[in-house]
């Protein structure tokens, strides 16, 4: 077992454990949150769920509810972190939507990042592979993705840019179109560079325009109008322009008076518990 | 209005205020969050939820889970706060379990606490009078009470002490017979002083003795299996026994691996929401 189990804490008649790895891919330790419904043995489908800048595995586990309609549907859940923490990086710590916390799901390309900044590849490579060994009971052949703000884009990102790995994406206030926002520069530029092309590999409106996977499953997005960051920072529209010609639709669903928060995640958690149930076979 | 908003958040179609206000009883501004579901514009019954030990209104708030259900069947709920904060009593913030975060929801009749160790006359007279008349669309004449450790006691001693207060009552993981357990030892011991008779007066297991009251709403508590401070602490066996004549019963559910976390609570909170639903005349 890769895993060390730190905690196993009975919750909605199933179990949420709190794990910890040492990557090879970060190059350190990482913790890795799972909540597997008891509503199966075997083959139990998996949603995973990425988190926005700052957050552990533990601030979505803890506020978004997301397991209780998990249990309800029969699919598990996995929480990863945001980034590498403790790799010991010159001005890892300096900001908040930068370096710790803000791995932005990408592969780093640049100095002094490079090295342990690889939270593509370990989230949906090494961090999959790794619990599909140890957890039998989930199939993580039957997996679908989530996720908000950074974590949003990640779940887009992973979505589009492996069509056979996941089943469906929806993504609450996703950093939509970051090529062209201040956090996508600020993120982009340092982890991969000034190569606007390779920004475009991690950018959701640049991939759906080249997209040539399965495109009949809709891609759900909520978005709060009171958002403080949804103008400047997130652009669901463009996302939506670029995508006209995906099949299944971009199902852009802007809610008035919502921010930016756990409580609008959570408001709005059972229609996308719901919409990863269907595409996983659940319902 | 007494009331300061310092927040409102959308939430389950409803909203979320987080105020504060200066209480006469306590002498210091005390922090109070009310969800408030969208489901009508007047006569919405309400739930108070009285937290456990260390918290805020904030904890809850976040990791309950109530206001969802509280969506559901249209009721608000009322999250109030610990003990008064910033009274600068020498010793107020020693310890996690004493003082500060921990009012235990009695009326403290000892020096140096009595000036601002308030929180039954807080908790069951000042705050509900206030929001009565913040708050015309909510109808504290049809409330109902639960609560969670420190707070689910808080919340069986005010049922069995107001009988016409409150429709109906649970708790999660109670302090059931304080008078009997370290914490009640520490926490009455110091507050109301060295005559046990005064500790009864807050004792569930011994108001339930003399309750004369309407006995016919069941009385609904979980309890986990695995939670650290069940033998030891919460006792509720012994309300269980003490209460053998009260007609509605208690409905003691011990569940399995179960700890005191938020995680347990979450998990049973749609029980609970059922039951107030239910006495609350909504369902």
């Amino acid at each position: 077992m890769v895993f060390k189990t730190n905690a196993t804490i009975a919750q909605f008649g199933g179990k949420l454990l709190k794990l910890s790895h040492d990557s090879k891919v970060t190059k350190t330790p990482m913790d890795v949150n799972v909540f597997i419904p008891s509503s199966s043995t075997k083959n139990i489908p998996v949603l995973l769920y990425l988190s926005g800048l700052t957050c552990t595995p533990n601030n979505a586990t803890e506020k978004s509810f997301l397991a209780y309609f998990a249990a309800k549907y029969g699919f598990a859940v996995v929480f990863p972190d945001t980034s590498p923490r403790g790799a010991d990086i010159a001005g890892e710590n300096e900001s908040w939507d930068f370096g710790t916390g803000a791995g932005f799901y990408v592969d780093a390309t640049q100095e002094p990042w490079k090295n342990n900044y690889q939270m593509y590849s370990y989230v949906h490579g090494e961090l999959i592979d790794a619990l599909t060994e140890a957890y039998t009971e989930l199939d993580f052949k039957n997996i679908s993705i989530t996720g908000h703000s950074m974590g949003g884009m990640g779940a887009l990102v992973g979505y589009f840019k492996q069509p056979r790995a996941y089943k469906a994406v929806s993504a609450f206030a996703p950093i939509a179109n970051p090529s062209v926002v201040p956090w996508g520069e600020k993120n982009f530029g340092g982890y991969l560079g000034a190569d606007k092309s390779l920004w475009a590999e991690y950018d959701p409106t640049e991939l759906i325009k080249n997209y040539k996977g399965d495109d009949s499953a809709t891609i759900l997005i909520h978005q709060g109008l009171d958002d403080p960051f949804y103008e400047k920072e997130l652009k669901p529209q463009n996302l939506v322009e670029a995508g006209k010609n995906y099949k299944g639709g971009i199902e852009l669903k802007l809610v008035e008076k919502y921010d930016h928060s756990y409580f609008f995640i959570s408001s709005f958690v059972e229609e996308h518990a719901i919409h990863h149930a269907k595409y996983l076979g659940l319902i």
